[in-house]
């Protein structure tokens, strides 16, 4: 944990939080932290600070919060993914907060199992401590937003211009010969970029032709058929890298 | 499993396979293979080819073999890790190959436990079997060479240049500027690039400037602090990435 998020709930007005959870535990038994410490803090979606402790007790912290400054930048990459199986979707979410998304959009294909819309970890409360794990880790504020959808179709058709207004769509796919730098180099600056997904199997050929007439671009990640969580990883990491290159940021 | 692997020791003098293991099972409860279906195939370390179901019984399938042409090309890029502990190494190994990686590099850090090393995980019969598990999904036959090293400074001085002689060595580093794609852009075609990961909490001062004195050079990923297994992945992605670039292939 290189930060303490809380909500914003939590501080009184003097700036005072008390944490008696898994914070406070990792504050005392790992950090070993004493009054008169200080630790880097946030506020869940808003700005960054410190927190001086002020007192310590029986699995009790209390911080004095001083917050100051903006709210980090919401990362610029939103992620569409079929939904995964319940075991690679629990150990995904925190890699993804880490990284930087913006949007987490979880959808229906035909290659997704009914039953796993049934995991608690399609919701809030399943997913929300293990996003708060992966900003802990990077040191970000912003809560990705997630939001669930039973059927691809309603979705890509109905919903996504609204999530999604703007900015390239890519989609990634084995046979693609066009890499993720190429596709994002003439990015305009400040435009969002929305990556997909699939299935383990992939996207059955309706589903990749419903993608690409909403505006999706095939890309590819080299020869490799990647698991999921590794595909995950390595888009969201090119696409950042393509937003923060050079070639994107000064071409125009 | 994208990708049946087997050892030449499995082959008979007719090119003939009989699996009982966990492969065998795949194939039965998974692709539902019957005599005559045709499933990718390849030889460790050897070439890819195509097995021919030849015969099925209880949790067993013959298959015919037929291997062709020369095995993949060793993956170009090399790991360089502070052993993480056993929960998170034992989910690595998979990643690792799946990405692709020629060598890994296991080393004892300033920040690494000492019972760490006492992992079945560091041996070959405990990382063996992980190791293939990604390269049948990612549908590759090298397996990445493993070795682990008690003392970081002895590797460094004495034994890194033996592994590794040539090419641009590079280390993850938080606060470093250059992006891993700016320090491998010029790389020359066929070199081999090594990228070191430091423990949670980060090389110490001593260490950095130990791998400094070696060759090694900082590269930056952005502001966000990754824990080991994001980092691994993104950074054999980006140094994938980098030497497939047009500017890599193309400058000299």
């Amino acid at each position: 944990m290189n930060l303490v998020l809380v909500d914003a709930s939590e501080l009184d007005s003097r700036g005072l939080a008390r944490l008696t959870d898994a914070r406070a535990r990792h504050l005392l038994n790992v950090l070993h932290v004493a009054p008169g410490h200080a630790v880097r803090m946030g506020v869940i979606d808003g700005p960054l600070g410190t927190g001086t402790v002020a007192a310590v007790g029986d699995n009790a912290v209390t911080l004095a919060c001083v917050f100051a400054g903006a709210p980090p930048e919401r990362p610029r990459v939103d992620l569409l993914l079929a939904l995964p199986r319940p075991k690679v979707l629990r150990r995904l979410w925190a890699h993804l907060a880490a990284l930087g998304v913006g949007r987490v959009i979880l959808t229906n294909a035909g290659k997704v199992e009914r039953d796993y819309f049934d995991s608690h970890l399609v919701h809030d409360a399943g997913f929300r401590p293990l996003l708060l794990e992966g900003l802990q880790q990077a040191r970000d504020t912003r809560m990705p937003i997630v939001s669930v959808h039973k059927r691809l179709t309603v979705l890509v058709e109905d919903e996504l211009d609204g999530l999604c207004p703007d900015g390239p769509r890519l989609v990634a796919h084995p046979d693609a010969g066009t890499s993720i730098a190429a596709a994002l180099a003439g990015i305009t600056p400040g435009d969002r970029v929305l990556v997909a997904v699939g299935p383990e199997g992939g996207w059955n050929d309706f589903e990749l032709a419903l993608l690409e007439r909403h505006r999706f671009q095939r890309v590819g990640m080299g020869a490799r058929t990647l698991a999921t969580t590794t595909a995950c990883i390595a888009l969201l990491t090119l696409a950042h890298a393509a937003l923060s290159a050079p070639s994107a940021s000064e071409d125009r």
